[in-house]
C-alpha cells in the first residue's frame, strides 16, 4: 500500500491506495479508450458544458480538497484554495474557447480551377487524438495535477484522460480525481473518461502503451528524460510535452537598481520565495549591476533571507535535493554563500538562501536548477557582460527585465538577446504567477518540450490536437463545424478568415 | 567530387560538386544564422514580397530547371514544368498568407482583473525560430526540395534555411539554389538566408548542429529514423518534421465496383503509378470486394498493367529496393503475382506491378512500402474484414473510399474507422495530387511526424514558428502587431477575435 506523509512533520500514514499493476493500468487505459469512443459522439458545446460542470464541482468542493492537500503539501489553505479556483477558472475558460469554437481551426477551400490546374474540395480541422496521459506534478496539487491544465486542455479537445498521480500527494489526487469522475458522471459523461493510475510502474505502462496518444508532463528534467527514452522506444512515437525546468534569469538595470532598489529587492524576494521556491517560474538568477544601488539592493535580499523562518518543502525528496544542490554549487566555488534563513526543526524544510557571483565568473555549474527558496545573485558592471554570461544560463520558460525609460537602446538589445532563450519576456515585473488567458505562453526552448506549444492558456488545447483533412467528402459525413450552412464560429473560407 | 546519374541510361557525369566537410557545413549554418538576425530587422510584408520574388525567379528559369532535373530524375518534362510551377505557387501562396497576418497568432490580453484576481497585461504572437534544416526528397526535385514547401514555409516564417541537397538530383538542387540565391540577393536579403550543403556527412552535422532550431525532412523511414537518433543525442532536442513512408489504404465499395468499376480500376491504375509510384501518397494497398464488379475491377487493373511498358525510377537504390520488396512479398507468400508490365533495357527501371491477397489473409508483412509502381489488391467479403485488415495496415498520410450514395451508413462506420488512422480522408478521388491551398493537411500519425503538423498547405508555415508572450511589455519594444493601434491583421484581443 502507498503512504502519505505530511512534509510538515514528516509523518507518514496509510492511504489505502494500491500502486497499479501493469494490468490494472492497461484496463484503466482501454475503458479511456472506449469512454472516448462514446464521448465522441457530442459535440463541442456538449464538451464545453462538461468543463463546466467539472468546473463547478471543483468550486463546490474546494474547501474540503485544499485541506487535503495542505496536509499532503503544506502550501498553506490560501494558496491551495486560491489554486483549486486557479483549477476551476481554467476549465470554464476551455469551456468558452469551445463556445467561440476558433481552437478548431476549421478551414474551407471549396472546388476550384488554380494556376495549378483544377482542385478538389478540402475542408480542414482539428480533431482529439484519442487517449491522453497526463502526469500530475509535485509542486501544484491542482492547477498542474489531476484538475489541472493538462487535464482540462485534453477534456477540451475532446480526449479522454488517464492521470499519473504525483506520489507526493495521492490523496488530493484521489479526491480530486473523485470529483471530476463524479460530477462528469453526473453530467452524463461516458465511464473511464477521466481514469487515475497510481504507482512508478503504472506510470511507464501509460507512455509505452499503443493505446495512448499523447502525454503531458510537468516535472523534473531527469524524470521526463526518461519518460522521453520509453516514447523514443515505442514502434509509433507520440508527443510529449512536457514542462521539465526552468532557471528564468531576472536583470536589473543601472537605472532601475538607482530608482527602486528597495522595491525590486522586496519583489524578488517574495518571487523567490514564493511556495517555497517550487515553481517552474521561479527566478533561480538575477543580474544585479555592481555599484552603490545594486549593493543596497543585494544587502536588502540578503537581510531578508536571514531574518527569514524556514519554508516547508513538498517532500524529503526535493529537501535532499535543495540541500545536495546548495552545498555542491558553494564547495565548488562557484557561487559564494551571501546569506541563509534559520534551519527548520521538523519535518521538510529549507532556508531562504542567497548566493551571489559575478557574471565574469558565472558558469553552468552556477547554474543548476535548485528547487526551492534559493536564487544566484550576478554582479555585473556592463551589459557586454551580462550578454556574455546568458551563455550559462539554460533557456528557460520566462526572461524578466526590470529598468527604466532611459534605458530604451539597451534594453531593446538585451530584448534581442532574451528572446531566443525563453518563451515569456516580463517587464518590470515577476515571473512567478502565470496569467491564465488567450495568450498566454508557458513554454519555450528546451528543456520546455515541445517548444512550439504552451501548458497555460487557451492554446494549450492546441497540444491534444490533430488536423484532419476531408477531400470530396459528402456534406453528412464532415463534421457539422465544416459543413457550408454552419454559423457561429470562425472559419477560413477559401483563403478569407470569417468570423461567423 | 560527387556525380550525377541519368536514370535512363544509368550513366553518371561528374557535377564539379564536393562533398562539405564539416567545417564547411558548419560555416553555412553559422553565415545563416548571421543572415537571420539581419533579416530579423525586417517585417513580415518585407518577407512576403521576397517570396513572391522567389516565385518569380522560378519562374523564370522554369524551363531550364526541368530540363536538369529531367536529365537526373527521368520524370519528364511535362511533370517538372509543372513542379516548378507548383514551387512558385507554394511561394505565393505563403506570400499571400503573411500579407493576410493570420499565421502570427496574434493575441492581446490587456491588463484587468479576473475572478483569480489582477492580473497583468499578456500579449502573444508566433516568432520564427533562427537556422532551420531542410532535407530535400529524392522524388520531388521541385516542390518537396531546394525550392519546396519546407524551404518556402520556413523562409515565410522568418527562418534561414540551411538546405540539404538530395544525393539524386545535386545539379537541380545547385541550380534551384543558385536561382533563390540570387533572387534573394537581388531582392535585398542578407547574403546566407538561403544555403546549402552537400553530401551525407553535411546532413548529420545539420541536424547535430546547436544554431540549428528545427529539422524539415521528406525522405524514408530509415533515413528519418537516423535522424531523428541524431536528435534525440543533442543536448537540446529539437522539433523534427518528417514524412516517412505511407500506405494510403484505399477502399472500393461493393456498390462503387458495380457502379464504376472500369473508372475505378483506370483511376487507381493512373495513381499508383504516377510519377512511376513514387509518392508518398501513392495508393500501396486497395481494398477491392469479392464477387463479379470486384473481378472485373482487378481484372482491369492487371490487364493495364501487363500492357504497360517498365517505367524510370529516380535512382538505383530505388530500383533494387522496389526488386527486393516485390521479391519478398511474393517469395513469403504474403500475397500472390497477379500481373506485371514489362522490364526495361536499360538505366533503372520498374514494370508496374500488382499484387492480390485476401483480406482474411492479409499481415503487416504484405503491407511493406514498395517505393515504386506497385499495389496490392485486397479482396474482401464483407465491411468486418475490411477493418479487422487495417489493423495490418501502418498508420498512413491518406485514406480513400470510393462508394455509393445508399451505401452511407456503411461508409459512415468506415470513416470513424479511418479516421483514426490517416491524416486525409479522400473521397471518390485518389490521394495522389496533394492540392496546396489554405486548409490543406499532408501529415498524420506515425510515421508521419510531428503528427500535428502539415508539410503542405498555408499551416505548413506554423511549424517553423513558436510562440512569444510579452508581460507588460513597454509598448516600442513590441513587435508592430502586439501594439493596441495596429491594424489589417487577425487578432483576438481580451478573447474576442478581430478581423483587423
Amino acid at each position: 500500500m502507498l503512504t502519505s506523509t505530511n512534509p510538515r512533520t514528516g509523518e507518514t500514514r496509510p492511504t489505502g491506495i494500491a500502486a497499479c499493476t501493469p494490468d490494472e493500468a492497461d484496463a484503466v487505459i482501454r475503458a479511456a479508450d472506449a469512454a472516448f469512443a462514446a464521448a465522441s459522439a457530442h459535440d463541442r458545446l456538449w464538451r464545453a458544458d462538461l468543463l463546466d460542470a467539472l468546473a463547478d464541482a471543483l468550486d463546490a468542493n474546494r474547501d474540503d480538497l485544499a485541506a487535503v492537500a495542505d496536509r499532503e503539501t503544506g502550501l498553506g489553505l490560501p494558496r491551495l484554495t486560491g489554486e483549486v479556483g486557479r483549477s476551476s477558472f481554467q476549465f470554464r475558460m476551455f469551456a468558452e474557447a469551445l463556445r467561440d469554437g476558433g481552437v478548431l481551426e476549421a478551414t474551407i477551400d471549396h472546388a476550384g480551377t488554380t494556376p495549378l490546374g483544377p482542385q478538389p474540395e478540402i475542408r480542414r480541422m482539428l480533431v482529439p487524438l484519442g487517449t491522453v496521459a497526463v502526469f500530475g506534478s509535485s509542486n501544484f496539487p491542482f492547477a498542474f495535477s489531476v484538475a489541472g491544465g493538462d487535464t482540462a486542455s485534453a477534456l477540451a479537445a475532446g480526449n479522454a484522460v488517464v492521470l499519473k498521480a504525483h506520489s507526493s500527494h495521492l490523496e488530493t489526487s484521489r479526491a480530486s480525481h473523485a470529483v471530476l469522475r463524479d460530477a462528469a458522471a453526473a453530467y452524463g459523461a461516458p465511464d473511464g473518461l477521466i481514469g487515475i493510475v497510481y504507482g512508478t510502474e503504472a506510470g511507464r505502462v501509460l507512455v509505452s502503451n499503443p493505446h495512448v496518444q499523447a502525454v503531458g508532463f510537468t516535472g523534473s528534467l531527469h524524470g521526463g528524460r526518461a519518460l522521453m527514452e520509453l516514447i523514443d522506444a515505442r514502434p509509433r512515437p507520440i508527443p510529449f510535452y512536457g514542462e521539465l525546468s526552468s532557471l528564468n534569469p531576472l536583470v536589473v538595470t543601472p537605472a532601475a537598481a538607482a530608482a527602486r532598489g528597495d522595491a525590486i529587492a522586496d519583489g524578488l524576494y517574495g518571487s523567490f520565495t514564493l511556495g517555497s521556491g517550487q515553481f517552474c517560474t521561479k527566478p533561480g538568477v538575477a543580474f544585479v549591476p555592481t555599484g552603490d544601488a545594486g549593493d543596497a539592493l543585494v544587502a536588502r535580499i540578503a537581510a531578508r533571507a536571514t531574518d527569514a523562518a524556514a519554508t516547508v518543502l513538498l517532500n524529503g525528496r526535493i529537501a535532499t535535493s535543495f540541500d545536495e544542490i546548495r552545498d555542491r554549487l558553494v564547495a565548488d566555488g562557484a557561487v559564494e554563500l551571501l546569506a541563509r534563513g534559520a534551519a527548520g526543526d521538523a519535518g521538510f524544510t529549507a532556508a531562504p538562501t542567497v548566493l551571489v557571483t559575478s557574471a565574469a565568473a558565472l558558469t553552468a555549474e552556477a547554474t543548476e536548477e535548485a528547487f526551492g527558496p534559493l536564487i544566484v545573485l550576478v554582479r555585473y558592471d556592463d551589459d557586454a557582460q551580462v550578454v556574455r554570461a546568458l551563455d550559462a544560463v539554460p533557456d528557460s520558460l520566462t526572461a524578466t527585465i526590470h529598468s527604466e525609460a532611459s534605458e530604451a537602446a539597451a534594453v531593446a538589445s538585451l530584448v534581442r538577446e532574451l528572446s531566443p532563450r525563453v518563451g515569456r519576456l516580463v517587464f518590470d515585473g515577476y515571473p512567478t504567477g502565470v496569467r491564465v488567458s488567450w495568450g498566454q505562453h508557458h513554454g519555450g526552448p528546451w528543456p520546455a518540450t515541445n517548444s512550439q506549444h504552451t501548458s497555460v492558456g487557451v492554446s494549450a488545447i492546441r497540444r491534444f490536437l490533430r488536423p484532419l483533412a476531408w477531400q470530396d467528402a459528402p456534406e453528412a459525413l464532415l463534421p457539422a463545424e465544416l459543413r457550408d450552412g454552419y454559423e457561429g464560429i470562425p472559419r477560413r473560407v477559401d483563403g478569407v478568415l470569417q468570423l461567423g
